[in-house]
């Protein structure tokens, strides 16, 4: 068969299970991914011998540390994924919620209704415990979900949906509820961002090259969890304490993560005291700063001069641009010319100022006397979250089960019609 | 200059003004609507002056009737788009509001707030008032828009715009937040399609084929406004006037428009008594049927046969397909098979099958008991709309102002930091 016939046998099977779905109720999903974690933890032995044979193979191919630390399922891992699934089943069902209802003059009633996308298409690295928490909330958002993982985890994948699926099997959940393509061949992925009839929305996760990869081939609407370049602007009526503590825990707490501070913006009027102060303890902590001419000034020649790329540059790292800045109006310009529209931050005591901040920087979270380290779905209180979108279109910053529905209008009459 | 070029001068006059848009109050924006449809009203000579060059030109060229009727501005049309910009100004501004707000046990405020998309183009084809309701729509709810019209509305375009762009000036609004493209040719779209970075929104207006063709090219999120191939399903409970009277408003009050029903699908058990009575309603209103075979049976040949193709056609016009079905299932799996998620009824006095059919059919708008006709902006009590998505994400079924929005999260602290 080619790719096409098989993507078209596999969304029909995805689409048909996708209007089950819709009208299960939260007992029978919950009870399902009960099961799929007892199933994994009593598959671990299975899941770990896959492993080591998907693991082996990286290491022949010459994959790099990091690669093959994320491809590994060890126990902790498959815990990991387990205890997700359980917490996963005790999160509030979003599908059915009523969000607006109207009764109109002539009487009809339209609600306003949550209910799931339909079919996700999700596209992966070598991750293979991205498959377990991409079926849970799928799943539990009424979602049918195809899975196309790294073709380094395709052993471990496959083992991991052996057990899930024994697992759904049992409860009777139809087979197209979630459907991992087993073939890792490029005509297929391409196939799949060919199906716009068949899948509903696209989710890459992984890298950058990836997400602009799937980006630009997907005839399917995508939404992108992408690269985090995130601010904190220190303002001149910054109390000057807060914005030490909060700066460096944006940027030394967890570096490599995706809401970690990569530029600080200080104000011109506080530079002279500010950057002094704040530049020791960064230094300590082991954090290289690449600073504008008046931050090199300022410093006294200890650190690096910035470049225009470095502005754009997502560290993941101990590095940190600083930028002197004449006003609120030029650090909210910055951000929206090299901002990746994720998460940033006004440190101020001047309320004008931060509602200039709010109302103008164009990103998901704006921040005002707190870390961007917050943006995180659990930080926010939906529990879990598939990704952080930097789209601006349906979802924006973490994405949990909510963000996994869109909604539809149920118009109940009496026999109404159109005058 | 190159198109990407002068696409890109013309993106970055947009963004900068949708930075302003987004934080301006209602007060500013109303007062600016306001002014337009009165420079509108004052300029009527001369955009009828402008828009008879364009008829002068589209008749040369052979346009048909209904084309050279849709890119007429005659007083009745400039009336309609004043009144347009005047309803737009009493209407509530949909940004700034707080859609969740919730605070977390470190004492963080997180708001989810409604804030404008940022830039929208418009696509569209050679219906000039298109122009004065998008520039309304986009500016009350906060976006800069770029708009791409009909080659043959270049005049006419250019004289409604000129007409706005001095009330905007006059009121001190940017440049930049309604850019008409004067140059129509091909390579600018294109360049258009590619400025994602530029362009958060990309919404085609007209058929189908400009629809497919920007859907396929854009590099940026689009919404599709697609056509309505609408159901009606008479349930063996239906009761049987109700149905009759739904299902005539639904195919004849006014047969071109997407909401209006392509196929009514019947029940088994009422087909004998339902399909003769509404038939000789259906023919005196000079709908033509087009029946599966047991319709073409139990109407004895007085309709004509229908082909598979037929029921994915949406005919608007006086042409109907009737289908036969053996149960709430069937009638489900037919309108999902072909549909294209717009508007679909049921008329049953059965309130399981009602729940089954709203939680099934995957459409922007269920109705049970009603007509599928009421899907309008208007009928929704969203005062105005931009069109009817399609499309699931985002937005569904009449997009008001607030559809024309996405959301922020605006989190307050006092100097929180993650632990």
């Amino acid at each position: 068969m080619d790719s096409k016939t098989i993507m078209k046998d596999i969304t029909d099977r995805a689409r048909e299970a996708a209007v089950e779905l819709a009208v299960m109720d939260a007992k029978s999903k919950n009870k399902v991914l009960l099961s799929m974690a007892e199933e994994l933890d009593n598959s671990r032995d299975n899941i770990k011998k896959a492993n080591e044979t998907d693991i082996a193979s990286a290491e022949k191919n010459g994959r790099n540390k990091a690669f093959l630390d994320r491809l590994k399922l060890d126990d902790k891992r498959i815990d990991g994924m387990c205890s997700m699934m359980r917490v996963v089943a005790g999160l509030k069902d979003p599908v059915g919620d009523v969000l607006e209802k109207t009764e109109r003059p002539n009487g009809i009633v339209i609600e306003k209704v949550r209910v799931p996308i339909g079919v996700i298409g999700i596209i992966y690295e070598a991750r293979p415990n991205v498959t377990a928490d991409c079926v849970s909330l799928c799943i539990k958002s009424g979602n049918a979900v195809i899975l196309r993982g790294g073709s380094d985890a395709v052993n471990s994948n496959k083992a991991v949906c052996r057990a899930l699926k024994s697992a759904s099997g049992g409860c009777g959940m139809a087979d197209g509820a979630f459907i991992l393509i087993e073939d890792t061949s490029r005509s297929l992925v391409e196939a799949m961002l060919e199906s716009s009839d068949g899948i509903d929305l696209i989710m890459p996760r992984g890298g950058e090259s990836l997400i602009n990869e799937v980006a630009s081939k997907s005839k399917i609407p995508v939404i992108k969890h992408y690269k985090g370049i995130c601010h904190i602007f220190v303002d001149e009526t910054a109390d000057l304490d807060m914005a030490e503590k909060i700066c460096m825990n944006a940027k030394v707490q967890r570096p490599g993560v995706c809401n970690a501070m990569e530029t600080m913006l200080v104000h011109e009027k506080i530079a002279d005291e500010f950057l002094p102060r704040i530049a020791g303890e960064l230094k300590s902590a082991g954090v290289l700063i690449k600073g504008c001419p008046l931050t090199v000034e300022i410093l006294d020649g200890a650190v690096e001069p910035a470049k225009d790329e470095d502005y754009g540059t997502e560290w993941l790292d101990l590095v940190l641009n600083v930028r002197v800045v004449h006003s609120p109006a030029d650090a909210i310009a910055h951000i929206n010319r090299f901002g990746s529209k994720h998460s940033d931050a006004i440190i101020t005591e001047d309320r004008k100022n931060a509602e200039e901040f709010t109302g103008k920087v164009d990103s998901s979270a704006v921040y005002v006397n707190a870390s961007t380290r917050f943006t995180d779905g659990g930080e926010f209180g939906k529990g879990a979250e598939i990704g952080i979108s930097t789209d601006k279109l349906h979802a924006r910053g973490p994405m949990g089960l909510e963000e996994l529905c869109t909604y539809k209008y149920v118009v109940h009459g009496s026999g109404q019609i159109r005058e």
